[in-house]
């Protein structure tokens, strides 16, 4: 039977409002994710809250009812509770009628597995949570197989960055590493690292990308150090036509990360 | 000579400040932009602000004394203030050492010519200010003329979207235009109308674009109408091989728009 908790005091409610904290979601190691759409997206892939809020008023419905039984099922806790109370845990005006409390993973290095998947995103220094978070969600569309965060980076697991994500964040590996560890890990096994750089020569169609792919994108206001840029197999430039010198990191992304799949499923043709 | 501002309640002040509102952009005709970066990319392209707002601790970079000249000398007002003040207008924790405030532009349909540019971004409802101008940022790169806005849309002339565009609110055409209308004129002249849909058949690939594309992206939450989907020349999708079902809408118009832009370039061949 779901508890119900309606008292703002509630030490529960004070312990997951602190989740949108860096720090507190460090020292707890969980995490929110906020939506029907996400929490059932999550639970799809296998993962469930170890708390999961729900409005009173959406009780009956359906994915609700079913998250709920899932939840107490595994162990967790399902809580019924006032729109307010959601209101105050996620910090936006119009809250979701779910919120899921989940435990964060494993970010380490050796939990990627490269041979899973053709394709796999590396970021340098991201700042925008809304960036990583859509980075993500490209990822997931892709088919790549995670998202590699270099140095000191946003939290992945921020309010912002799982909202930006739309779910991927349960579908995408996630590891952070320094920059010479995660060379050492790329460089004893297969795969061909190739860095989005705005100093590059050549255009970011032209090479013969191969699986799987390391595609590396730079921080959004500096773009790659390039030290960085001179240690990828191939450094690569996507045009710009117009008077602005660089695109959003997440845009850049996903332009390269299109090319290298059309590439490898073979379905393009190399340009001149 | 700059005139010294350093009170809150000075009168220009508060009208300034309020511009962060829509309602005040609208009435005034108005808006605002920051930064030193944004504001040379706006004189670049031979357009000024009214009015010139720099911290006095900035007051001697060259470009600050450059722009204090020239908007002086186009009649504009040059006011040296306090950063308590500048953030006070910026609503930002850390401001940008100048402020500028622009004449909003015409966004009438009339005034967009086609032939100027191979590309056009259209988009209908969108609701984020920072998807907009991140189309804007993407519009410039891909050397599209403009943007389109249909229906109900987020403010183009809000401070995240002109934030997020990083100068391209200034090099970008911006109309607004209902939808309806929007199909008389494009119709009126040359133009291929390609709509992104997550429920076409076409590869996004594949088509033969031709110049004038109009590439239509359809609002972050519902797509794009069935109705205004099937107006279109050609509807295309970008293949989505993880469990979302959608990109986030400006990583869609870039996608898309950068193959319009090989295509139209010559660079790519179509696949099958």
């Amino acid at each position: 039977m779901p508890r119900e908790i309606t008292a703002y005091s509630n030490p529960l409610v004070k312990r997951i409002r602190n989740l949108r904290d860096k720090r507190h979601r460090r020292e707890e190691g969980l995490f929110l994710a906020e939506g029907l759409r996400i929490l059932a997206e999550a639970e799809e892939t296998g993962v469930l809250p170890l708390f999961l809020f729900f409005a009173a008023d959406g009780a009956g419905h359906p994915i609700v009812r079913r998250l709920v039984a899932k939840v107490e099922a595994a162990g967790g806790e399902a809580i019924e509770t006032t729109r307010d109370i959601l209101h105050k845990l996620s910090g936006k005006d119009n809250p979701q009628t779910v919120i899921g409390v989940y435990a964060q993973p494993d970010t380490s290095l050796d939990r990627i597995d490269r041979a899973t998947s053709p394709i796999w995103l590396v970021a340098q220094a991201l700042r925008d949570p809304g960036n990583l978070g859509t980075i993500l969600r490209t990822g997931d569309a892709v088919g790549a197989g995670g998202l590699i965060l270099i140095d000191d980076t946003v939290d992945p697991f921020s309010v912002e960055a799982v909202r930006a994500s739309m779910g991927a964040l349960f579908t995408q590996k996630i590891a952070q590493a320094r920059w010479p560890d995660f060379l050492a890990w790329l460089r004893a096994g297969p795969g061909l690292l190739a860095a989005t750089h705005l100093e590059a020569s050549v255009d970011y169609r032209v090479p013969d990308y191969t699986a799987p792919t390391f595609l590396l994108i730079g921080n959004e206001a500096q773009g790659l150090p390039p030290e960085y840029a001179a240690a990828a197999d191939i450094r690569v430039k996507i045009p710009m036509l117009g008077k602005a010198d660089s695109l959003n990191a997440a845009v850049a992304c996903a332009v390269a990360a299109y090319e290298v799949l059309g590439r490898i499923q073979g379905t393009r043709l190399p340009i001149d």
